[in-house]
């Protein structure tokens, strides 16, 4: 089994046993990252670049359990939707690839700003 | 190779073919997240729940997309800050096991609300 | 003088009283508007609508504080721009009447969700 | 009439027009400024700082206009709440004040980031 899947499936455990799952619709899940997303970034809004050196040990532990969060939120989210996460990574980077190739894009921060990154 | 661990060097790949690594400071990555975050909540905003029939099919790729973007972004943070998102998730579990009791919050909206989701 | 001049000044005093005007980039300012709207989108995300009666006195006086918040970042982005805030929202809803034309968008849930809110 | 509640009634004239007002629960509302929020910083995500200089005309005439839709939803849900705007910052800046005293926290990078800014 997958790792994604192996997550899926220990995420989905947790949920039920406390019968959060009448709390998980898609709309609030999605929600629900968005506003870990956002935790997420408030610990880098006031640094320069938000290296682990920047960041120092103890935030990054807690940046560590933001993401974790994150990705929880989206596992859940993908198991409500069924999507497969990996699968559906894969794809997308086809489709990056193509819209974005490399020797028309390559370092230039113009032109990456300007393919915007949907 | 772990599922993660592919998708990080699949990333990886996408990323030094093009240059880009200039621009993903660990702090843009953040914020670069947080807007695939919205970009996929604005799929849900007006909705009601969300579900893949509320969705229709023609959304559902749109959201498939989105939540590709936020995996791919928060797998390219975890590689520039070197956190093992599949350990990352574990650990955040156990914490989130003992800091919400089964029998203490099953099922109860109230307390799931006063329980904050950090 | 203009409300929105008056909080803008008010704003500007306590911001220069603690010299961190050296943080406010407006790319710092519009990470930190969005990490309070996302505070302020915490209080709902589990609710049902949101409404006064539903959040209770208690997280209402919350949900006011993270409005302000919100307000006060968005007061100071537009001051960092010299964006004028009351004649930018004029001008925008000129905008938003000449794309969504009452007639045709009446009460349509789908149109609505159509015509993306930009 | 002030500013804020001038351009409230602007907002709110639009919505009913349009029978629009069945769409704006507070929830929806909160996560739809979000989304604006988002569309925000995504012109700054990948900019050193994001100054006028930096943006150039074109862009800080898009930034102007998602800055409108994150104050017409500020205010829309502020409608929907019966949330005085202008009292609220005002109030929350007393607070500020006394949570952030001057003479302790003055041009302190390290002081400024471990005040959360709730």
């Amino acid at each position: 089994m997958g790792e994604l899947t192996s997550l899926r499936d220990t995420v989905r455990q947790f949920v039920e046993e406390r019968d959060w799952d009448q709390f998980h619709t898609p709309k609030n899940l999605s929600a629900a990252l968005m506003v870990e997303a956002a935790e997420l970034l408030e610990h880098f809004q006031w640094l320069a670049r938000g290296d682990a050196a920047e960041l120092g040990d103890a935030k990054l532990e807690q940046v560590r359990h933001e993401m974790a969060d994150v990705l929880v939120y989206l596992i859940r989210l993908a198991d409500k939707l069924d999507v497969d996460l990996h699968a559906a990574v894969l794809e997308k980077m086809v489709l990056n690839r193509a819209k974005y190739p490399a020797d028309k894009v390559r370092g230039d921060a113009r032109k990456y700003d300007e393919y915007p990154q949907d």
